[in-house]
Parts: C-alpha cells; structure tokens; sequence
C-alpha cells in the first residue's frame, strides 16, 4: 500500500501518478505504464499514467518511500486526503480496443461493444493513442442510426444522471445551440423568460475552447457560474432555473474525454455531436429539447440540405432514447447581437431584459422565438405564434429580468468589470450597404484581443447585413485590457476592417 | 528567460516542462499547451507539453521565480546543463496537419507534405493525438509506391546520417530481419563471419518491445551495447563491426515517435515498417542490404503471396532510394535455435561460434546461408554457394569467434549472468512425433517467466517439428529467478505443455 501525497502540478488532461523507481522495479512498472489505483477507504479507482523519479542525489519531487505523489488532476479524480492508503497494480490492455479495431475495419458494433468502449474511456482506461483510434474510427466508418442510438445510450450509462422533476407533472426543457456563431447568447434570455412562466430549465453550459466566449463565460460575469451540484438541486428547486458551467457534473464523462482528442483534429465529427449533445441532454434529467442549428457559409452547417439531414437525426436519434427533440433552422451567416467577448455580450443581454431601446433587435426575437416553441412544445399554448406573444409579454413586463436577477442572486452575484482600458473605433471608409460580415474574422479578431481570458476584451458591432452605412460612420468598436494587443490587432488588420465587412 | 532546473523524473516518451502558475498567467499559457522552449547557448529548441504549479503554500515541486523544470527526457532531448537560460514560447499547430487531413479524406500525398509531416513530428510538434491521426491515416488509405518512397526519402532526411567508408572500395553492409520469431539470432553469427573476411557491417539493433529478447538485449548479456557515435565509429574502423543498441542514434527520429503509437494500436502498418527499416538502414550508411522475412503461421507474415509481395516493395523501394536489397523468405513456423530468452540465447550463439556438437544445427544452418548471400552480394564470391563454404570455413576455423570476442571486447565485455535460480522441466507425456510448436505461447510463456527483464529467465527447447520423442522425455526446461513467477508460469500451462507443443 502506498500513501498518497498531492502534488501541486496542474498537467491539463493528464492523469499522473508518480512513485520512486526502486518501488517502481520491485512492482515491475515502467515510466508510461498505465496503473490502476485503488482508494482502500472509498473503494473508488482511476487509471493513471504513470512517471518515476529517478534514483539521484538531489531530488527535486521528494517522495519518502511508499509514498505515491498525485498531481492534481488524479489527486481530485481519486477523491483521496493526503495520507490515504492506495493500492497501485498495473491495469490490463482494455479488451474493447478490440472492438475499435473491428470498427476501424469497416464493421458495425452491437450496442454492450460501443457500452464497454465509453465504460472504459469515461473510467480514463484508454490512452489518448487510443482514444484517437476509437474517434478516427467513427469518423471513417460513419455510424448508422442503430449505431449512434447506442453510442449515445453508452454516453447516458457511464454519466452520472440528474433528475429535478418533483412530480410527474413537472415538465424539464431545455434548449442547446450546436454553436459556430459569436454572441447568439439565447440561454441567457430564453432560461429567464420560460422560467418565469413555470416551465423547469436547469440549464448547463459550457465555456469557449475556440470562439471568444462561452455562454458560461458571459454568464459569470455577472454571477458564479461553478457552483455544486446540491447548489443547483436547490437553486432549480427554487427559482425553476440555472445559468450554471455544466463542466464539473460528469454529465457524460467519455464525452470530455473524446472532445479533448477531437479538437486538435479539426474534422468535423458529426455523429459524436449528436450522441454529446443528446446523451447531456438526457443525464440532466431533460425531457423537451429545442436544438438550435445555426445555417451561414462559415458557421458548422453550410447550408439547408445538410442541415435537414442533422435535424432528421437529432430527432430519430432522440425520439429513441426517450426525449422529445425540436430542431430548428436559423441564420447563422452574421453575429446575433452587438456585442463579441463575455462583458459585452453581457451587456446585450441585460439590455434586452431591460427592455432598452437600443437594444439588439435580432438577438431579442431569436430569444422569443425560441421561448415560444418551448411554451409550444411544454403544452402551455397552442400554438408558437401564442408561445411568441407570452414570452414576448413576460420580457416587457420585467417578469424575465427578475427571474433572471433572482437567478443571478442565488448562484452569486459578481460585480460586473469595467470596460476595457483600450478601445479603438473603426470607420467606414465609404458609402454603401454591408453585404458581408466574416464571423470567422470576427472571432480570430476577438481572440487576438484577449476573449476569452480577457473578459472585458471583444468587438461592439451593431451594423448588420442590409445595413445602410456613411463613410466615416462608426463601423465597430474593438476593446482590449492590452495595449499590445490591441495594437497587434490592429496591424493584422490589414486594410482596416475592409476584410471583415464587405460594403457595396 | 527562464533558469533551467532538472527535474528527476521520467516521463517516458513525454517531453514535459514545467513553470510557475503566475508566469504562465503572464505568458498566457495553460497546462496541456504545446511550448517551444530555446536554449539560447546551444541555439536549440524542443516542443514540450507545458505542466504548471498551482499556488499553494506546501510546494512539492519548489521552482523559483523564472525557473523552468524539465524532465529527465526533456532536458536530455534540449542538452542544456542546471542553471542555462532558456526562452519559453507558445508553439502554433503544425500547419502540416492539413496535409494529415487531405491524407486521411483519400488524397495523395507529395514529397514536400511528408517531409514536412516528418520533420514537424521528428520535433515533437505534434501530439500522441496528432500522431495517431497521421499513421491511422496512412492505415486507411495505403501509401502507393512513390509515397512509401517520399515517407522513407523523409525520415532519411531527418535523422542523422552515418558514414563508415573510408574509401570508395568499402562496401557497407547490413542485415535485418524482420522479426516475429523467438531466438533467431543471426546477426551475432552473420556480424562475426562476414566482419572476419573483411566486409563492414555496423550494425545497430533494437531491445525486445514484446518479444522475450531483442538482439540488442542477447548482446547486453555478454557486451556493453549502449556505445557512443564516436565509439562506434572507432570500434568498426578497428574490426569492420558493432553489435549496438541504435535507439541512442536518432537515426530515425519520427520513426522513434511514430512506432510508439502505432504498438498499441495492433495494426498491421507495412508500409511505415518498410520506409522504418530502409530509412534507418539508409541513415546508418549501408549499401547492401539482407533482409529476412520469415513465414509461419504465427510469424509476421503468414503465407508466401504475401511475403511475395513484401519482397517486391522492399526491393523497390530500396533501390528508389540507392539501396542494394535482397530479401530472403525463411522458415518461421518454429523457433530457430534451442533458448528463448537472453541468456539462453547468448549459450547458442557462444555454442555455434565455439563449434560445440550440440549448439543448434538450424540457426548454425541459417546465419551460414544468410553469411554467404552477403559475400555474393559484396562481390567476394561468384555464387551463393561459394558464399556458404566460405562462412563455414570461417566459422569452423574459429575465426569467426575470434572477430566476435574482438568486438566484446571493444565494446566492453560484461561478465555473463549465472542461470536462473529456479528451473522446472517439462516431459512428454506420450510417445510421437512432434506435429507443431506455438510460437505465439511460447513466447507468452517466456514473458510470463520474466523475460526480457529477468536476463537469465526464458524456456531451452531443443525439439524441433518432426522430431521423434519418448513419453517420459524432457520437452523443455523453464527457467526464472522469481519462484512465484515460475509458479504462475506453471499454473498457466493448463495441461502443461500439451498446447504449446503438438505430439501425433
């Protein structure tokens, strides 16, 4: 038995455990050899890789002898105190690695083969050499409906599930965006507005990877966003909705495991989106679901046949594992809003539910919209053109804005940032109408500015396509706590703005 | 610029560096980023993968403002000493993983795109993640013959190049088998012989990944085979060969990395073992070489269409890149030679090169026949024939011996280990005819007993196919230096050896 001692190092995805190397020969353990630890007390286990220190005069990661050093990551998965007693024993080649193979060679699983892969990714049983095998494998060999059904009943299995319906009545929505366009922060009007007349919508989101915000991110300027799960029980219980980071609920462990391989690959990998979106969907006790898939030549769907096709899927796939889906189609070809970056898209949203006439138009109907559909979908109207009109009441009668501040009090309210130290303000250098806004550009613009770490960082843009605008107009604003930044931004912009939004 | 700390522990085939939380902030890194890091002196650079120290009061890993750790291997790989000053920079995705994505939706690929895919991995740039999605790529859509000759053409390129001739008259050459078959220890029987009659053959070789030994490990038992480049150089110059570990060469260093991955995957990957094998034999400045694909039903290579084909693409790709290839298909339906395991091993190679009546007549048989296609090769005889006759003159004269103590003794003779402590012999339980001998449990079965760690343990079977035995008779011999080992070894041999070895 070794003792467990936490080692301060954060290695990102990595789990590591760390034992000297004389101990590593007697147990015959090699540097990279993945192990099994075992919690005696909790009975849990993780599977680590593990390092070795290396017999030397001057040890620069102290370990006395049977102790086993955890870096951080492993320390919190293993849900061990410092001083616990671990057991450490090498794990054995994962027999479903097997069953990757068969898939790689063009064959269809059974439903207990794609159940036993996600059982053995989400207990972090699989290396990442692995892991890519499994994901390219799916990639080549597209999964057929059957397929997908059971890749995302195995993602449900292995996630931890919730469930905040106090009676049978209790109907629980949600609504998910499949993302690709900056701002388009609908969750945090749609959760207020819907909340407000009753429905449940415990809604967890997640933070941005690529583009400038997540809509956790522009949620936690205004409140805490990481709060526990009795929190959200009681939050949910309370006000009928949360704005909160889905990240820490192990809703669908393999899925974090199988984006993190995912993403540096830049395919597109559409079933496993599906079986992600769904399998959350259903661990977090939903039972109504509106998918939002945003159609523009540079968001994820190009265009409406593809778009159809993933809508057809959404639905059979979770029509089969119990939930009822609505998809719909939207513009995804410029921002929806004004603002890019967490404090400014903050401030769109805050100004929508205060009814402020300056306000962004578009962000505020797609919000309604979709609040309509969900009132459709829950049975509270008839039809969506009803839903329209009563989401539309609550937002100007100030219902959603104190259902969300009442949301905001209970996860804890932030003070909100100042703007940017830095901003620049570009101009139109002519006359015309805009004919093309890149959100591509856009958002590598907002990055270069600082989104997301940078919060109050981003673009104020309130032209839109159609727009009518007059030389030596203000075209967007860019705002940056970095001079440098700023400036950087500024010299990749080539000609100015030209590049970004196009004016005929 | 950061101070340069070594960190003793080793991380496997991670380059892992390692920086302070509030440095990172200010360098806007995050753990898991891939980072370049500058030695300033030597003006080298490596890609690490970036850990971080979270604050904390109680620090396990201490590091002082503006001091950067790095791990065993990282430090060895960047050759900096304690206290050089380094620069830390984040590292942008390898713009060569476009050319991984064209390859893996079916295209083919050009020179420039895999030397550019091989440099970027040969330095680290990519990760396990990207890695594996370049050789599944490869897997999937098999490279034709020009791409098998730019794959090879770009690891040649990448690794360091040795040349051993002294005048244009030096023929270089070198011989490779391409494994799968327990004990078949030609190269410390063919070095000796052709090395005695003046041909040069430096020749560098591998330690057992899955095998029971590889010959670098056999070697180990009676030489030091970890040699530096200018120790190699000195000892061929002196005596026309070497028998060293080539893993300290960088001869093909994106090989190094590309095998990693592919090992776990238990794919069969021919064409990157072709482009592997030639590029290293390239690299280390032969000109003829013997490669031996040997064919059994649980060799590498099944059957003779296959090992047919093989033969094709080495010898072309080998003469697209200036190499004189002859391949040569063997037996391997059993093992070649009596022991199995490095000790046993190193016995029946000292017994063929001592003359002794009772070393193994088939592995005596097959290092004279693969000696003498070498001196036809070399020009030395008219015929394979003549070959033959030579070697064995060379070998009964005791010359051959005599070159190899030479060699042993340059590169530092190591006393041989004792024989296992523990042994246990298997008998027949009936009389017959030996029908078929596992080489896959044997090889199990040696593995289990300890090898290759436990030099001394592994399995003496001097039976062959056809062989005649007595019930009664000794099978073969186990032999292990842990008891519980040699127990469990037993336990695992349900009906003892019935299954390994077929009697009719």
């Amino acid at each position: 038995m070794f003792k467990v001692k936490k080692i301060d190092v954060n290695s990102a995805h990595n789990l590591i455990a760390l034992i000297n190397s004389n101990e590593a020969k007697e147990l015959s353990l090699n540097s990279g050899d993945k192990v099994k630890i075992f919690n005696k007390k909790t009975r849990n286990h993780i599977f680590c890789e593990l390092d070795i220190i290396e017999d030397s005069k001057k040890k620069v990661c102290p370990l006395n002898k049977l102790e086993i050093g955890l870096f951080e990551h492993a320390f919190e998965k293993l849900n061990v105190k410092e001083g616990d007693l671990v057991s450490i024993s090498p794990s054995n080649k994962p027999k479903s690695l097997e069953y990757v193979k068969k898939k790689f060679q063009g064959y269809k699983l059974k439903s207990y083969e794609y159940d036993e892969i996600i059982m053995d990714i989400s207990t972090n049983l699989y290396s990442e050499i692995e892991t890519t095998f499994f994901v390219l494998a799916c990639s080549i060999h597209k999964l057929d409906f059957k397929e997908t059904v059971y890749l995302t009943q195995a993602m449900v299995k292995t996630g931890k599930s919730l469930d905040f319906s106090k009676s049978d009545s209790d109907i629980i929505v949600d609504k998910h965006c499949i993302g690709g366009v900056p701002n388009n922060r609908t969750s945090m009007l749609v959760i207020p507005i819907v909340a407000a007349a009753g429905l449940k919508i415990p809604k967890t989101s997640s933070r941005a990877i690529t583009s400038p915000s997540g809509t956790a991110d522009t949620m936690e300027i205004l409140a805490n966003v990481s709060v526990s799960l009795k929190d959200m029980y009681k939050i949910v219980n309370e006000e009928n909705a949360c704005l909160v980071w889905g990240g820490a609920f192990d809703l669908s462990p393999a899925d974090d495991i199988i984006i993190h391989v995912e993403h540096p690959l830049g395919l597109d990998f559409e079933v496993q989106m599906i079986a992600s979106i769904l399998s959350k969907k259903k661990s977090a006790g939903s039972k109504k679901v509106l998918i939002d898939i945003p159609i523009g030549p540079e968001a994820k769907v190009r265009d409406e046949i593809h778009a159809n096709s993933l809508k057809e899927k959404f639905e059979k796939v979770g029509k089969a594992i119990g939930l009822d889906i609505v998809v719909i189609l939207t513009d995804g070809s410029e921002v929806v809003g004004n603002g890019i970056g967490p404090l400014l898209e903050a401030i769109d949203v805050l100004d929508i539910l205060s009814n402020k006439p300056n306000a962004p138009y578009d962000l505020r109907e797609k919000a309604l919209i979709m609040s309509g559909i969900l009132f459709r979908m829950a049975g509270h109207v008839k039809t969506r053109k009803k839903g329209y009109e009563l989401a539309e009441n609550i937002l100007t009668s100030g219902k959603a804005l104190d259902k969300f501040k009442a949301i905001i009090k209970k996860q804890g309210e932030k003070k909100m940032p100042d703007l940017a130290k830095f901003k620049e303000e570009l101009v139109c250098t002519k006359n015309g109408i805009i004919t093309e806004i890149s959100i591509k550009k856009l958002t590598k613009l907002a990055n270069l500015l600082g989104t997301p770490k940078d919060k109050a960082a981003g673009i104020y843009i309130p032209k839109k396509i159609g727009d009518y605008v007059k030389k030596g107009e203000i075209l967007m604003t860019l705002y940056s706590n970095s001079e440098i930044k700023l400036k950087y931004a500024l010299t990749c912009l080539e000609e100015r703005c030209s590049n970004i939004v196009k004016i005929d």
